[in-house]
């Protein structure tokens, strides 16, 4: 009897997830992973470091080569192989190897999707000139680095202000550019309300960065060369000699939408906590993946890197024979914008209230750590449901002490914990990391009073 | 109708959240604080920086003044008045104001106690000697720091392992005097379990302390001028001009106890969640009484800052009125050794295994942030209960990321999860703040392999 094949789409992040699982699993199955691109197993969250400087190397950003899964766990890691098409029906995927070689179709008899994202690319006259740049992938991050290096570079403009954005912001300011940030929304950075934002826009411009919001692009112009020079928007025409779009990321689902896969939210591959997808012996996982988002209860497409590798290992172990279970997000994420750490999980106010939640909310301004011993003041925004009290979501925004705080509350929504078992909260004190009130607390205090108030 | 009077014994901690409390609870109350010492509304978790000299004044450790509870609150604030006698029967309390007035019997309508905890006095002879401190009272510590501004001192001898132990042995080599640090038991640090110990260990021979353990301490010898000069132990004598004790602190309940109250755990004040004590309109907060802890169910003594000041405040609304409760700790702590952060919740292997569990344990290492931005290792250890797979504590130690990292552990031991939730909550992820697979989620998988294992 042939040996039971299991076959991985992307190897970026979940799908190398998933083929670890499923070779700890189970150790006689054949396990091939196809990856259209060159580079497999490096940290995406980690290019905007590389552009800024902070990493040398862009081979410190890569985890681990193909001959590291060949001889370590015995899985075959292909790159610059394109799976082009899926018969879930037949069981089999047509594959492209390099060289022009004759498509080739492989039999298998579980799959793993983890075809990842793909930057979203505006409607806009212009985005093939030289210059323009997004920072989706190792090697589009490459090409936009050899162009700082190059010294030709002065003068950047950012389309989009979500996390890529901030993050490049910081990256480019870095790398001793210019800096115009242009975001289409009326404000900036709809992870968090607008109380948190101007703390953002505040650290962006003391940062020397200009920016304008309700400022969608109409064109990039180029010179001669094909070289883009200028940036139209509705807020006024910015000189540019490297553009960098950040526009935020769509599911690559090409292949599982003519393969008759069902979508779901966001138009990824759907997907049950089984990370089982509609055809059977096909899972998805990673950023091409839906979810569930825990607070709401409604489905969700938040392509994050650890959602990523979790999802990638469920789908991995069950492949594999397993029945692991990946239940959903709360919605935690956090980003750096220069000295300022801003985090968010669960539910903003306007999210909540999207969902049909009435809302009361408390926004207070607490030291992170006792003050003489020079502790300065964070922001910590909570939103909670009114008719029961129940914790929906958290926003903070400070010089220190954010990141990790955030990750109470995450657990707070997991436990779908209220205001009042959040303020009952036994959190660490000493004067180098906390003040004896933690900001938590203090938040969850204020929070009770709203709730009592009307 | 004369108004209704709060008497509160006690104004550090506990008894102004108290005080406080009630007068918003309540605008007409009449509230006097009885403090029998000279000092009110000051950070005891402080005082280690203040003798290190990262906190400059000792003015800067003080909250509030008298004056201020007198204008802002309307709360008579006493200092220098000692609580002689309490007769929760006929409530009323006798008082002894400074200055040899006779003594003052005060009749009140609701009482709080919070008197506080007293060093705990090793049996030894020469406690009396010159140079001879301990670090719980502003007081007494402003008496180390004078000596340690004279120039007198050189080498210090700290008695005792546990926080202020640690601390003080950091704030003395930062005052620079030579270190040795005397612990009576086999091992240092009882708050964790021994892996830990051993990271600790190293750290204070790296910050040049001489540690010796198993090193109960016989005498202190003294010279001619009743200046301690020697501190003899069972692991040897040592020279100091300068000996700091740190062995624990006792509940200081002879009021409550001589009056007829309930002792609890520790010998501390009885209550319940409520703080409310064995007698009809007397409450009690902070470190004269004891709490409970909601991993194990059984009651306990921990005398901290936070849950003093939020014992404190749910004893002031239920004194004023109210139905407060506080349903007690899970055993939060995390105290700063040198560059070290050491962190704990919920119950050790070692607490565990006194309560009955069989347990299941994970210890691993692994990065904070990511390492290609300088990301270092850290110590997590779960334990949990191998019946049902529940959570029963953490413990961690590393150079970065520990404090606030171990209250999502504190979270998650409130909600009573299991490892299996652990494991599955969605916590933040940026390159400057955590690793893809943060250290929480690692040590949770390596607890539910080990959960399996037997």
């Amino acid at each position: 009897m042939a040996r039971e094949r299991l076959i991985v789409i992307g190897g970026v992040a979940a799908g190398l997830s998933a083929a670890s699982e499923a070779r700890r699993r189970n150790p006689s199955l054949e396990i091939r992973v196809y990856e259209a691109g060159p580079d497999i197993s490096y940290s995406a969250c980690g290019l905007p470091y590389f552009v800024g400087g902070q990493v040398r190397e862009a081979g410190s950003l890569r985890v681990h080569t193909p001959e590291f899964f060949r001889s370590e766990r015995n899985i075959d890691v292909l790159t610059n192989h394109e799976a082009v098409e899926l018969s879930a029906h037949r069981r089999c995927v047509t594959v492209l190897a390099p060289g022009g070689a004759a498509p080739d179709e492989v039999p298998y008899d579980h799959l793993v999707l983890s075809t990842g994202a793909r930057p979203a690319r505006p409607d806009l006259h212009g985005l093939d000139l030289g210059g323009v740049f997004h920072v989706h992938s190792l090697q589009s991050t490459l090409a936009l680095k050899r162009h700082l290096d190059s010294g030709q570079a002065r003068r950047a403009v950012i389309v989009g202000g979500g996390y890529i954005g901030l993050e490049m912001a910081e990256a480019l300011k870095a790398a001793g550019l210019s800096v115009v940030l242009l975001d289409r929304s009326p404000r900036l950075f709809e992870a968090v309300d607008e109380e948190l934002v101007e703390v953002i826009r505040q650290e962006l411009v003391r940062g020397g960065v200009e920016v304008f919001t309700g400022a969608p692009v109409a064109a990039l112009a180029g010179d001669a060369q094909g070289r883009v020079r200028r940036v139209h928007s509705e807020q006024g025409s910015f000189e540019a000699d490297c553009v960098v779009l950040a526009t935020g990321a769509r599911p690559r689902t090409k292949l599982a939408e003519e393969a008759g896969l069902q979508l779901g939210a966001g138009g990824a591959v759907a997907v049950n906590e089984y990370m089982e997808t509609s055809a059977a012996g096909v899972f998805a996982a990673g950023d091409c993946a839906d979810t569930l988002n825990l607070v709401s209860g409604r489905r969700t497409y938040v392509p994050l890197g650890t959602t990523a590798n979790k999802q990638g290992r469920v789908a991995g172990e069950n492949a594999a024979g397993g029945r692991a279970r990946f239940p959903g997000v709360v919605g935690t994420a956090v980003v750096k914008v220069f000295d300022l750490e801003v985090a968010r999980t669960g539910l903003s106010r306007r999210e909540a209230e999207e969902c049909g939640y009435r809302t009361a909310e408390a926004t207070i301004r607490a030291a992170a750590r006792a003050r003489y011993l020079g502790g300065r003041d964070i922001l910590v925004k909570l939103v909670a449901d009114r008719a029961t009290g129940r914790l929906l979501g958290a926003q903070m925004v400070g010089p220190e002490g954010v990141a990790k705080r955030i990750d109470v509350l995450a657990a707070a929504l997991h436990a779908r914990m209220t205001a009042e078992q959040v303020y009952q909260l036994d959190l660490s004190y000493a004067p180098p990391f906390s003040a004896v009130w933690d900001p938590i607390l203090i938040a969850a205090r204020q929070l009770l009073h709203a709730l009592k108030g009307r």
